[in-house]
């Protein structure tokens, strides 16, 4: 039987102001804002593989933690990691977690095995989230870690491996709709090229076409109601992967034909090093249509990889909360801890620390979207400079009923000189800090 | 009259070796490459604006140019400036020329002026064209520079300046189309935004799609046969641009339902601002059927902005023809020199000099590209690499008649274990510094 | 006589909580800070050149703010400009302003009538200094706008350059003299290179080196007593700048023996290009002794070239107030607003939003910045850190007195196996969000 | 006893023209460059790390290469490995090697037991070096895999690291002075900083330089003649590292007085994390007199990792070679290759291809900036342009005997206005063109 791994032994509480121990001074989740309760706006999700599977190395340094589970890949770790995984769920209070299928149990000899495997754990997640009232935001399938996929998965050249990319998937997916997960996750880490010299982009992008499709087709199958959901990553671990951003999968569902049917898991570090801002990607995502989940992180904006920090940023949580909850919030999707400790940092409640300052970041971002959209202030701005679109001429053309020439007789003859009117956007920047 | 504007007096010619005055080492235009005259592949065309138009300011620093029609902007130095730009073409005997309406000839008090001025020189161009034997690649309008324009043409929040620009983009897609452009194209600089906080993304894109609709619609009515192309760039001059890269555009394409009413000009400069090699944006157009035509520069790497450098760089110029000419060329595109000296570069000739470099070093990246092609040994490779998608199991996965049920029985069934190959990126990397 | 420019018309003054017209929110200058004045701690200078001068212009784009005083480069409107330029010094109620000799009169035909125009304009402002309350920061001399100046000032291939650079120096640095200027600038925007195919660095850095004597030289013959300063700007507007960052700048000033006359003017947005945060540098320069003054602006982490939009992120006016004032402030420097507005931001009274919005965000920053340094928490941490170098043992390898043989031998014979403690990062992180 | 671990079994030979087998085709031992033979010129060595210690992981997956030595970290693995390297660097005939303690053996319970390893291991290279006559180019400590190193080594804050570090150098230096190694390098990837809030830069500082003055003291206590190296390198494994560039490292070794004796490591990879061109770092540290030897990889422009790529890139590897021939070389230093194949790259005898392609691209570089160099056309142009210091006044001024007052006087009287010259850019690329 596995000890207690944190030294934090009670549930970590909402406190108004400074208090000796670890507390919530933000995140309250029973406050109703914009309608619902924070917990049920923010939904949040803690993650598997950072916080119990990364050892903390770096392509430098060795492992750091030496957590109690990580002495050796065993099934018998895995419990252990899933006992401290939900002592964590329930010491934070989070209502959701997600994880990969190679997050919670070893790889077997033979993907029979493999399977079973995971199955094993699955059922014990089953009792864990019964008994601490957490639920599955989504599940996914590792199909960049094993040198198996050092080629790709759905885009490798071997279809060989493309088939057992499927049979994995299909074992995470009916996982994840056994245990009612809301969602399921596709990440196509390895879905790219490191050299152009040996690839065939056009049959790659057929590919991926056909692998999307029959996880759609599958999930119809079984039955999943959730959502699936594809995570964008411009580049690393590739020099190029095909979810380079929001815009690109916005381009190939539709050539799949799958705009309706999939929707986007949107991060911060992945926005940023797609040269995004995560509003950006959030706002686009909303505009078209497809915005699902998020993962919650923060990049370094000045190094070239994926650091994954947690997210601290206040200005920066507000002005994705204010995209987000401006359109009605997140659906079945959530906010993901896809982040993890710096390597030094090595107390086992460092892991407590972090969600903590990372939860109450995100419900102040959330408070501070909350009095935005309430006023209206910065909507109103906007709606009233895009305000000749809504006037008959502004519709007419939009609808379709001018063409070139009607509107260039128009400008000759009215000797149109439209004059530019000012953006306002330093007015707009300091309205919105006295909102922080 | 205009006085001869180059010390060179004599166009340039193709010489092997070393010679003492200004000649082509590589470029000879009547050899046969891949079939056709190396003219005929390359179709060069020499740019109005960086090489007429900007007086060598840069943000922190005045003209260095001086050159003799940049003393005002009059009808009169419009004259002399369409002088020295046909002079530098016959100089280096270029098969095309492109221009934006406001290169051509100064903005008058109202539209109409405008039109008449952009005609009057357009007269000029036409007897010009004929008499020099230069083509036009493409033409298009200036929907950046004029104020008017500071919160974007096609989206801009106000709809008489949609209206304008639209009025601007007929008189030059006419006169393109009199002057028997091949394309006509449209870059976005300004159809972005500055600041999230006073956009509406979802409008903007709205506008951007009537607009674009519109000019496909208003070519067919005139029966302009040419090629409509957008340029991708990410940002600059503005925060982000939508025309961001060949992904986001083939998905706006698709959203417009215009995915076959236009093609993409490629610019290595904006390849690189939007974190892609040039070579992968040409795959990708390709690969989805949307490549039309390219700006060839160089952008450095480490400066992020547009510094639109002549092309010089062998092994790249080497493998953009490789990726362009593997698949048959440009059609009605071309190469297309948007590239403008370095401003300390005050000689008259430096202009020749960059050309001249440029024009051998694209001709050396053909060359290359043929023998590559040719041989075909990296194609091969490629080819052999996916070989398992040619066969019957494969093209049936690709076919939909495989389930992730399917592919799942029949790993679990054989026992798959599917064994990575080799990609031999140093091997190819060596193979092709063979063909340098 | 000019007519006001500005719609404001009074002083805008510190008003707690929401007021209908403009107001400071957070500056209140005679609040007592960490021992001064407010004012007295930020030193605030408004700056000439991105106010008065600039016109909006962008690379893509003409002139959008038309101000009365930029139709001509005449000594009219300098006057007109200048009086523009302290009804907004007046209206903010900053102590300081900021200028280059270029922007405040027109260059003439010799550098003699442009002396005298710079001298002509100096008197004005020192009637107007006198009336206004408000004092100089520093001037500096325009090395990089003028054609003459396209390679280089101090390391122009020329030495006439040099010569006509030094000249204009003088100038400027004696009226910063004669207007009791607390600094003088030095900005090395054209001292580097483009290609370093036409450069021969060791001479450039010799020259640099000379230029730079002969400054400090001349300052001490004349008597002037405040601090100069020199800039660091890594790139833009050349591929490279010898005035890197902070410890390239310190490396130089060592190998010309100037580290004990020569400070850093530090900006934000220079920093961030450079590929450090504000902060490294700030801390670094405190560190080597040489933290002398800043420049307040904000760059966009994902724009590569200098955006100098107003600082208005308030953690990171916190973390740099917190490392400038926990050393104690900037002495005789301040804090420069080398912001510039968008160039969307037409309406005259923009000018003061931004300005407004801005000081609040430092004065922000400085009161959080405060309360860090008041309750010593971080520093604190940070010294139980690194007490193990308080100890004996710790000093007496500091001061020489180990070699490697005697700690080699210590660590073998103690048989030392010295363990890792937790860096405790998002812990801080979390402190830090407590503040803001 | 090791079977041979490579398909190839006789040592690779130059072969002019296609060959069937693997055959060097410009790297041609024998050949008199620039006075020397070419592999006295280039003095390559092969690396232990990336070579045969680095099992092919990346963030985002586990090992690829599965080598026969990479079972687990005993020291018999440890000969296996060495049997493998001599293997290579016979089959390679390169004249050197280089390696890091840690890779060579495994670390023991103690750094007594470590140090035994090392040196057992250490006898071994010297009965191998002597066979194959293969030499050390440098040795160096690994101070940055092991936990203990998280925080730093020189620059920890425990002195007790500090200690083990040193300790741990000594012990290398030493079997590098034994086995004649040519140089002792030190890279600094922890000294640095993650987060700024938990570090003291200054006490940092202090450290690094006394462990920099400490192994300096200690070569020339045991009488080792090699040269002492620093390796640049910006960022990653931190978010910052002292060592920043050779500007930065400039600074400090003035601050520690090491001026003279230490010298610089530069590699291509960590130059572009630094936002320099390879060649601006040469050409800097040769103008400084610290250029002291290379690391030869590639880096990706558009990648914000070290991918350490092989050097295929033939332009670069000319200029490069170009700024390192035309001072005469690298003294004791070489080009170390640095280098790791790309992951997929998993048959054995990909390395020797990478090798040899790597090598092969040096050499045309040597051959290119061989002709450069002789012609001088480059050379010459620059001293050209630069001629005006070489009259007495540019001499005078750069002696210190003229003053702003003299330049100022002399620039008014004659009525001075200098006109800039053409900077050439566009012909010298062109001329440059002409050599490739």
């Amino acid at each position: 039987m596995n000890a207690p791994y944190f030294n934090q032994k009670q549930p970590i509480k909402f406190k108004k102001g400074k208090s000796k121990g670890l507390a919530f001074r933000h995140y309250d989740a029973d406050r109703k804002v914009l309608g619902k309760r924070m917990e049920d706006q923010l939904r949040f999700a803690a993650c598997y593989w950072h916080s119990f599977c990364w050892p903390g190395t770096d392509p430098f340094g060795g492992e750091t933690f030496l957590r109690p589970w990580q002495t050796a890949e065993t099934m018998e770790n895995a419990h252990l990691k899933a006992d401290a995984a939900f002592e964590m769920f329930e010491l934070l209070d989070v209502p959701f977690f997600t994880f990969h299928d190679r997050d919670i149990a070893p790889e077997g000899e033979t993907l029979a095995e493999s399977n079973k495997n995971v199955r094993e754990i699955g059922e014990v997640f089953a009792r864990k989230m019964e008994k601490a009232k957490v639920r599955l935001l989504w599940g996914t399938a590792n199909l960049f870690s094993n040198r198996r996929y050092m080629g790709g998965g759905a885009t490798n050249p071997d279809p060989d491996v493309f088939a057992y990319a499927a049979a994995q998937v299909k074992n995470v997916l009916e996982l994840t709709h056994d245990l009612k997960g809301e969602n399921y996750v596709l990440w196509g880490g390895r879905e790219g090229y490191e050299t152009l010299l040996n690839t065939d982009i056009k049959r790659e992008l057929d590919q991926l076409g056909r692998f999307l499709t029959m996880v759609v087709e599958h999930k119809h199958k079984i039955g999943f109601k959730g959502t699936i959901l594809i995570e964008p990553k411009p580049k690393e671990p590739t020099k190029h992967q095909y979810d380079f951003d929001v815009a690109s999968i916005y381009g190939m569902l539709q050539a799949f034909d799958l705009q309706d049917q999939v929707k986007i898991n949107i991060e911060q570090n992945h926005a940023i090093l797609a040269g995004h801002t995560f509003e950006h990607e959030l706002a686009l995502a909303s505009a078209v249509g497809i915005l699902g989940s998020i993962d919650i992180n923060r990049g370094d904006y000045q190094l070239g990889w994926d650091t994954d920090q947690f997210a601290m940023n206040i200005p920066e949580m507000a002005l994705a909360c204010y995209y987000i909850f401006k359109e009605g919030g997140l659906g079945t999707g959530g906010f993901n801890f896809d982040a993890k400790l710096r390597r030094q940092s090595i107390d086992p409640d460092d892991l407590l620390e972090a969600h903590v300052g990372s939860m109450d970041a995100c419900a102040r971002g959330l408070l501070i979207a909350e009095k935005m959209i309430n006023d209206g202030v910065l909507a109103d701005f906007v709606a009233e400079r895009y305000a000749g679109w809504d006037t008959r001429e502004g519709k007419a053309i939009l609808a379709g009923k001018r063409s070139l020439d009607d509107l260039s007789k128009s400008v000759l003859k009215k000797g149109l000189d439209p004059q530019p009117k000012s953006g306002k956007q330093e007015h707009l920047e300091r309205l919105l800090n006295d909102y922080i």
